[in-house]
């Protein structure tokens, strides 16, 4: 079982390495990271570069596809690229499971794979969904057909423990879960916009909204 | 502030994304990957490597410092490894944190530096702790003085989340929550020794004391 987890300069690191970590352990399943071109790509937050083992023109039947997010920065190049899209197009004809953590979506529905499907994404772009015909689902995971979408960062952890459960039955997720010790206790309960104090994320959305806003305007 | 993560051959991957991808996000933070050589560093689970960007050499002064796990295999040699206890022992005299993450503990333990305090580590892990004189705490995230160690692999998000409250403040630890969306939904309930199913909490404690006396035995 081949997994293809596609990287793109300063896309973010969690996005990516939740689902290896819970991937990754799956029996039989082998890994790789893929990007445009194989060597160093350098994640959002600086300091830290994985390598892409393999070019997308390498990996044209992966059994499963994740693609992580990124910030606007980022994935504005991947919402466009051909290449990507096409590659995309092509090894979701083969995929058991194709699947995005964060603004991932994005790209995926870019590429036209979400049209008239329902989908997640981080929660500063789930609007941005339906821009491609998509139906933007404000759930922590949502599955549509063979399709997987993650909301923000760190909700490719439970994607992908759902996600092992579906292929390998829920005794192998659970073990996995347990290795992983991810018996998650976040010390404050501000990780959803409906949890957070109301200003942190009125303030959140207006830096996204001029950011965006900045980004158009070049 | 300098950010030190310390990774090595087989290093369990998600025990350093984590805490990066939090405090990579703190104002005025700067990571910097470091191993005993610069170059790719290969994670436990095989298909991804890290590049580490310094060497221990050219990180005499971080202000952090964090060591991620791995399965026995690889943290053995760390356990042994007079080069890199000596430079924990010299970073350690100035970091205003020491940081661990899973049998990342074992490693500060056997570098000297946990000796009498509390620390935690990986739950199949934690009583090892005991041998190098320091007190196995079956919690979260325990902090002792300047020593934060948290429990097996994800562990370390809830441990970094907790560190960015006490370096920046509540508001700032929140805001990273939110933008990591760290609202944890885990499909299972099996993440730690007291949720999981008892007959695989059993199976992995003997699986995990074979493999340690196989590895005592060669």
């Amino acid at each position: 079982m081949q997994i293809a987890i596609f990287v793109y300069d300063r896309f973010t690191a969690l996005d990516a390495i939740g689902p290896y970590e819970v991937l990754s352990r799956l029996p039989g399943a082998s890994v790789v990271f893929t990007g445009q071109r194989t060597g160093p790509v350098m994640t959002d937050a600086g300091g830290l570069s994985v390598l892409a083992e393999a070019s997308i023109s390498e990996v044209p039947h992966p059994d499963i596809v994740v693609v992580p997010g990124g910030p606007g920065q980022a994935t504005k190049p991947q919402l466009e690229d051909g290449q990507v899209h096409e590659w995309l197009r092509l090894v979701d004809q083969h995929t058991t499971v194709t699947a995005s953590v964060c603004t991932g979506s994005l790209i995926l529905a870019a590429a036209g794979l979400l049209t008239g499907r329902r989908a997640t994404s981080h929660w500063l772009a789930l609007e941005r969904l339906a821009d491609y015909g998509v139906q933007p689902v404000s759930e922590r995971v949502v599955i549509d057909g063979t399709y997987i979408t993650a909301a923000g960062v760190s909700a490719g952890i439970d994607m992908a423990l759902a996600l092992a459960g579906r292929i390998a039955g829920r005794e192998t997720a659970e073990a996995i879960q347990l290795m992983m010790e991810y018996d998650p206790r976040p010390p404050y309960n501000a990780g959803s916009p409906r949890t957070a104090p109301a200003d942190l994320v009125a303030t959140m959305r207006l830096q996204s909204r001029h950011s965006a806003g900045s980004r158009a305007a070049r």
